[in-house]
């Protein structure tokens, strides 16, 4: 069977284990998942991603995917019969995969710098998080879902950052949801989906996990 | 017809444009190139890529694609009966994507430093560099091309930053030939496909271009 030996290194707050999570529940695919403690990796992170260290890393009857973005378009063309996630016009592929990428490079970098900023670069965060975030409402436009009328890629790419909204809003003392509510009615639309609902952290646990690292690095 | 009306906005210095010029001419897709100026860059480009306003743009039927590394995926799924570029296997895919992202984090921002950087930040980058190089000397293993038998996917993505090595060198004062003669071979090896030959420019006028933008801003 193919979806035999499937082990999930993961971390339980990091948006980039969410969304291997997601993509595993649509599909439903089993799996182990395995929390490692990322002050003292394990010796299987290390054997499985020694290039970055870093997880998810999904290990597929023995052999290791890293690189989340890359997880997903991995699971979503072995287990490609459930759910498919990206579309397949190439076209509406490479407009999913720009997306993703824009994802990748704006919102952790700047929904950093909102929770863990001070004063002017907070200020700055702030209104820069609030422009990506209104750059992908104009995206989604009237669609339920960034996959258009069903749940896809960029949809698994982007929804596991707005557990962390409650966090950067609280940090940042403002309001995403007064700003941008297409948005997070898409994100609450998507909640109500098990494989999402299953596969994130509720949002004040979250937060906890933040102010920990806060008090710890801030 | 599928390659009718193919239009690519590019800049000759630039490895992520060689990228696509390598990729089409490996597909045999006849295109329009539009040289633009990045100091004035034109309406049509800020109208295809108003979210990065760069380089590359692929025009396909009046519709754009940008982020070199997906207008090359684009590229192996439109017009995929000639020289397929990624594996068809969902782990090789998922391993060619894994070393093109590397590729994409490493190379560029390390090379930089190289040949723009001073004193000991310049020293630290060729280590780095080097060891990047070494890394992918890994993965190359002793296949002919980063494709196995067959130049593929990693190989267009890296390849084009090769032509940039002699300014590398020239500015950081090291042989990476001297370091990686492997690696420096595949180059070869690549060079001699018409698809690269024709693509690239030669690593001289890359070195001049490279001196003045020296002059300009280092």
């Amino acid at each position: 069977m193919e979806d035999h030996k499937v082990v999930l290194l993961d971390f339980w707050p990091s948006s980039y284990g969410m969304r291997v999570r997601i993509a595993l529940a649509e599909k439903g695919v089993e799996y182990e998942a395995k929390e490692e403690n990322l002050s003292d990796k394990s010796p299987l992170l290390l054997e499985m991603n020694p290039v970055h260290k870093l997880i998810p890393v999904l290990i597929h009857n023995g052999k290791p995917i890293s690189e989340s973005a890359i997880i997903v378009e991995y699971i979503d063309e072995v287990w490609k019969d459930k759910s498919p996630l990206l579309p397949s016009d190439p076209y509406e592929r490479s407009r999913a995969r720009f997306w993703a990428d824009y994802v990748d490079k704006k919102i952790n970098s700047t929904g950093k710098r909102v929770w863990m900023g001070k004063g002017e670069d907070q200020e700055l965060a702030k209104k820069e998080f609030i422009e990506c975030v209104r750059t992908l409402e104009g995206v989604l436009g009237d669609n339920p879902y960034f996959g258009g009328d069903k749940f896809g890629f960029l949809d698994v790419i982007l929804v596991p950052f707005t557990t962390w909204f409650y966090t950067y809003q609280k940090c940042g003392n403002f309001s995403i949801e007064a700003e941008c509510p297409k948005f997070m009615a898409w994100a609450k639309r998507c909640l109500e989906k098990d494989s999402v609902y299953k596969s994130i952290p509720h949002p004040h646990k979250v937060y906890d996990f933040a102010l920990e690292l806060k008090q710890k690095y801030g």
